[in-house]
């Protein structure tokens, strides 16, 4: 391929948006599900959930500043729970849609038509439509003074997933789960060719398994 | 599908790990090469490259404690320097490879065949065999107190990028880029169906676009 070298900071605003986001590669998809404790309830697409350890299982999530995402943050420190739902190519728009600016007192549940669940006595609602549907517990929060995003970190309390995506080994075949990647702000890919590959060792070349 | 509810405490520790690292969905799949600044070089996968913003392009890397990512951890608080390089389908067995746990004085890149590219004076390699390679200078790094990994903040101040993956919006097609997802920790995907969603606004039904 022919590589050329793009001078970012020559960008306008929505292009280097567009091509920022695109830089990090293959993003997930989910759904992030808060109530603010008395009854409404929020559900906003994210991008940004990243694996911070597993023992015990925590994830951080990024919200950047302003914008509707603040309902989400809010409801966060307001509760102290959200859920997590892994965005399926079924649902892809209206997924997407709950990005969209509806009005405060409007919850994409209903804009969109995806149906929220309660489970137990957690407070946030998780996504009937997802097949890997997550219930994570606030365990810090802090404004990164680089940008003014916020980092949430949680830990994973409950975790619902397909039984036919379970592997023998306890990892998840995230194809079988009907899972979705993200790439750039818009871009939505399921369905690709898998490749596994053994634990890697100095004394041994790459192989694949199963 | 049939869900089913995981006991995350109750598993065993490697089985633990499978799970949890699988459940945030997909992740990029970056290579990142630093250098210690006197010729030695390191090349390690990593799965957590995180957009933070886009004015400045700001990404967080977050890297374990122990192991051999602290080589790359060292390396880019010496030097100030890494760079991203996405995994292609290509590539997939070197890649994943590095994170074979070679001898301190091994470098990843000679183990694997994988080529460096020095550009500029930028003191840490490129790869060659990737089509988006990025350069980024480190601009913060803090410990996460709540589990002693690091969060590694950069700014990307070079950028490669294949003609033929830029939109005319300037975005990235990653799929022609031919860059690969990663799910849990040993899965690449590549070549899915992809869905590109319009601006989600309140007043207008989901529309694909492209």
């Amino acid at each position: 391929m022919n590589l050329t070298t793009i001078n970012i900071p020559g960008m306008e605003r929505r292009a280097r948006a567009a091509f920022v986001n695109s830089l990090s590669g293959f993003k997930s998809a989910n759904l992030i599900g808060t109530s603010d404790g008395e009854g409404a309830t929020n559900l906003a697409i994210m991008s940004s959930l990243t694996h911070l350890g597993s023992h015990p299982p925590l994830f951080s999530l990024v919200i950047r500043p302003g914008g509707d995402e603040r309902h989400t943050l809010r409801n966060i420190l307001n509760t102290g729970v959200f859920s997590v739902n892994h965005v399926t190519a079924e649902m892809v728009e209206q997924a997407h849609q709950t990005a969209a600016r509806y009005a405060p007192d409007e919850s994409e549940f209903d804009a969109t038509g995806l149906c929220p669940v309660w489970l137990d006595n957690f407070a946030a609602p998780m996504v009937r439509e997802a097949n890997v549907r997550l219930g994570l517990q606030l365990r810090q929060h802090m404004k990164l003074a680089i940008n003014d995003t916020h980092l949430v970190i949680g830990e994973v309390v409950m975790a619902c997933v397909p039984e036919q995506a379970c592997r023998a080994d306890s990892s998840l075949d995230l194809g079988a789960a009907g899972s979705v990647a993200l790439s750039g702000l818009d871009t939505y890919h399921s369905g690709g060719k898998q490749k596994r590959m053994a634990y890697a060792k100095p004394g041994l070349p790459p192989r694949e398994i199963d």
